[in-house]
């Protein structure tokens, strides 16, 4: 499938909407527990997908559309959100991810971008040149990769419960 | 983390609405397109979600506590929704199951399960004796790794648009 930015759009503009009705108001047993040590409780993930409005897709957007020659990236801190968001809740990261998200995508609209400034490129810290199309394809990408990851955390919790099905249910083997 | 009903009807319930809330309105390359051959395209997957509700969980729910002595499900039909489905509307499917979830719940919560009822036992075609209880701890974990399979079905359809992005991204080569 071709890269298109509306309908890119279609999907990042949902996403807020997709998580806050897969997690809000669930017991704290589903939003807070992980998939082991060092993995990422769903609450986590909403807490990296904050990040990711305030410090990664935006910003490297601006970036490459800047009128300075210096394309650089700064690099992504992980991490950030642990640190930031111990003791929130899970409803006020779920309200700033739209606010965020929604302010992103207004901005993004605005642009209106044309063929070329999609060609336009930045210098990524790990692998090198991308393309501000790269950059918008891989932000539709990282919202669904993470949606997966909140569904396969919650669905492994009732690993054992499943008794035999576990066996033939691949989303908790991954 | 220990099977509990209530918490399982909390995301049996909401299952409806979030597989709405990413799929309902979107172009049809986001929700028509599969993985590979013969893998299933998010349309389909919300048609077997359809079939579970209409042959799968509560069917064999009942069976596990009907008072007849032959406590064997009947074989579930994988494919019959591709069949039933052809030619129909995503928005009419999201609407059916809907429906039908929020009727299997009803019937779920009248049921007032004991704990005994929940380590009633029936017959299952493939792997033998299981429990009611993990028939419905099964249900839950069907729904979310459905949930995690439409998102990367999604997902892959912009694997090339990615560029360099799409070797760091897991859900890209599940």
């Amino acid at each position: 499938m071709d890269f298109d930015l509306k309908e890119s759009i279609a999907v990042l503009e949902r996403t807020p909407s997709v998580i806050r009705a897969l997690l809000e108001g669930l017991p704290e047993e589903w939003t807070r527990r992980n998939e082991g040590p060092e993995r990422w409780s769903p609450f986590d993930v909403v807490g990296h997908l904050i990040d990711g409005e305030e410090t990664d897709w935006m910003p490297r957007a601006r970036i490459i559309l800047g009128r300075g020659d210096d394309r650089r990236f700064e690099p992504y801190d992980r991490f950030r959100h642990l640190r930031l968001n111990e003791g929130k809740a899970l409803g006020e990261l779920l309200d700033r991810f739209e606010e965020l998200r929604a302010r992103n995508l207004r901005e993004l609209r605005g642009l209106k971008l044309t063929r070329d400034q999609l060609e336009r490129t930045g210098e990524h810290p790990e692998f090198g040149t991308v393309t501000l199309e790269q950059l918008l394809a891989a932000w539709v990408v990282h919202d669904l990769g993470h949606l997966a990851q909140v569904a396969r955390v919650m669905a492994k919790q009732y690993r054992d419960a499943a008794g035999p099905w576990e066996a033939y249910m691949s989303v908790l083997h991954r």
